[in-house]
């Protein structure tokens, strides 16, 4: 009997989710699959019996690298929170059934913490009721690198090599007029400062880099912050401040709530939620007499495919690969992780591992990775990074314009 | 006698005003230029006597490649204004004196209508005064688009490019989860619509573009708009807006005064200056039930070099190139512009213009190619706008990020 899969995408989407869901298709393939189903928008999907026929859409193996190049999730995705079996068994006899009824063998679900929980809550239901004849994967996805065990996840590199190269850019426009001013740029990241500590990879022979580096994994302190900015702008008229938007002050309450706190209700009567960076311009505005800019990545960090890393899409590309292969070995609630073997030069090896040791554990940033009290990260932390934004795969541009696909 | 030459940039950087920059510098050395100046800061820093030899810093033809790929003003720039004549005299002869003391024969200023002014104003201040031993020219650049009698302006090219890819991005993003959301971007142009026209770009065989575009040109309804989200919600879940920062109420102010006239004031007493995005994100979520997402482009859009036009770059270059065969011919208060010859075969070609022409003229995008009640621009906008995002220069990518060349 041929393997039937069913592969699907789920949480934030990411630059290279895709290329995960390519390594999945293409190395199921490879392998000698049956039918490769696609849920559409993840589990809440295929709950309603969505899914799709994964070789009518992908019929070529350009078309399988146009998928690698075409950012966010191509099989559309939710934020669905699997109830528990204990909670709710008829969700998952229904899982069940829907699988048994198109004679999937294997099921893959790429996401982050929430998805690996999924992959977690379904495999023990399996096992607890003797279900055998269907296996249960993840694949690691997260532009916030916070997953445990694996050495980095995939989405983050991209992410990182955008931050970075976007950084360069943002300063060299910064320094521009002979004036003072503090830039401030918002980065993603609410409880782990990954990919906030990436801003250090702006820095080198021909960037002057950004001056401070706030991650949430710290205390902000705002009148340290004024104080640090009056130090440097004695010997520097043009500042880059590099800051997470999951900032938190002593008392707990996130940064931007310093806004949010206020009377700010704007004339429809609805509460703005200010970002991080535009309530410390605010701050800063009216504590020197410089100019401010808030500039905030958004979406637009995770979704920047053109610029990607090559390391990165690649990787995500493999690991889907290796679930794959796992699953066709016979195995259930595991998780593709990444061994580093060495930074330099970049080794990085592959394994599967317990789906129970990640879902649901957050990794934060090492305590001794940031450095200068709070300010910035340590060398470790660069070499930590670099190898994962290296090399280049441009979309397939056409008419002036990247080339995606889409259902 | 050697011409001596000395070139300037001036207002707001754009990923190509260093191509121009290389250009006049390529082509002043190609043509038997003697020392090749540069001013620190424009104008500002000339007055103060800062200045380089640009051949110190491009010692070989990578540097100029280099240069060609930095985004932003590699002198520096300035927002100076420069006096009339009549009121401050002064200024004009000792910027005459730190020229003759330099031995400059030929002035070049890069940038926008501002700039286009200083080179009205100082060629005719040397017409009035007999000073017929410096020439004076301008080379155009603008994100803006708005400069009159050029077909377009370097910088344009490149800024839309980053926009309809992006956006192209966003779009796949914004689509991901099965839940209503309207995602708003906000685009730079204060007065004139050319960048946000670009957001019709994104729209194309493999993506859905986005659904509306608002202009500054034309007065913004906030009913009628809430009335269009409504209208296309009825069959489409996922809404992206495009918007410029410039849009004005029929009373006359801006969107995002709706904000900034409430209570707005954080905590350190600072008045918040809300962003259009988020003004109308605030108001959608007032009066629909769904997400809303406000994304501003900020300055990246202007800074993007690592997502340029190749047609942008060579024509940036090709333009600094005219001006100083222009001035070597004898030529004075005169700019470079561009004349569209064909759009399908797009064919560009270029000639001098005088400056009194251009310089304090803004030049908007046609009412006739606003079409759909103000909500979208037409295929002739379209057409014109197309081939000048046309091709890609990368940067060179060393460890993984653009390389920039700085002072």
């Amino acid at each position: 009997m041929s393997h039937n899969i069913i592969v699907g995408q789920s949480g934030g989407p990411t630059s290279v989710i895709n290329a995960s869901l390519a390594g999945v298709f293409k190395t199921a393939k490879e392998l000698g699959a049956g039918k490769i189903y696609g849920m559409r928008n993840g589990i809440e999907g295929l709950l309603n019996e969505q899914y799709i026929d994964m070789t009518e859409y992908l019929k070529t193996d350009m078309d399988v690298e146009i998928l690698k190049r075409t950012p966010s999730s191509f099989l559309g995705s939710c934020r669905f929170k699997l109830p528990s079996a204990q909670k709710s068994p008829e969700t998952y006899s229904k899982i069940i059934e829907i699988l048994r009824k198109l004679n999937i063998e294997h099921f893959f679900y790429i996401g982050g913490n929430d998805s690996m929980d999924t992959i977690k809550q379904l495999s023990a239901y399996a096992k607890e009721n003797n279900i055998t004849d269907i296996t249960f994967m993840g694949v690691p996805k997260t532009i916030d690198n916070d997953l445990a065990v694996t050495d980095h996840t995939p989405g983050y590199g991209s992410a990182a090599k955008y931050i970075a190269a976007t950084l360069k850019e943002i300063i060299r426009d910064a320094v521009v007029q002979p004036i003072k001013i503090v830039t401030i740029v918002e980065i993603m990241g609410r409880n782990a400062g990954w990919l906030t500590a990436a801003a250090a990879l702006a820095k080198g022979e021909d960037c002057e880099g950004v001056d401070l580096i706030y991650l949430p994994e710290r205390v902000f302190d705002t009148d340290k912050f004024i104080d640090k900015l009056n130090e440097i702008m004695k010997t520097k008229q043009q500042i880059v401040v590099a800051v997470s938007e999951g900032v938190k002050l002593a008392d707990g309450r996130y940064v931007c709530e310093l806004s949010d706190s206020s009377k700010a209700v704007d004339s429809f009567g609805h509460k703005q939620l200010s970002g991080t960076a535009s309530t410390l311009a605010s701050l800063v505005a009216s504590k020197i007499d410089c100019k401010t800019r808030p500039i905030e990545f958004s979406t637009i960090q995770r979704c920047a495919n053109h610029i990607s890393s090559l390391t990165d899409i690649n990787e995500a590309f493999i690991i889907g690969g290796v679930a794959v292969k796992a699953a066709f070995d016979g195995q259930t609630g595991k998780v593709g992780v990444f061994n580093r073997v060495s930074s330099k030069p970049y080794i990085m090896g592959t394994s599967i591992y317990d789906v129970d040791a990640i879902a649901n554990v957050e990794k934060k940033v090492p305590d001794e990775w940031i450095i200068n009290d709070g300010t910035y990260v340590s060398q470790e932390a660069i070499d930590y990074m670099k190898p994962l934004i290296q090399g280049e795969m441009l979309p397939y541009m056409v008419d002036g314009l990247p080339r995606h696909i889409k259902l």
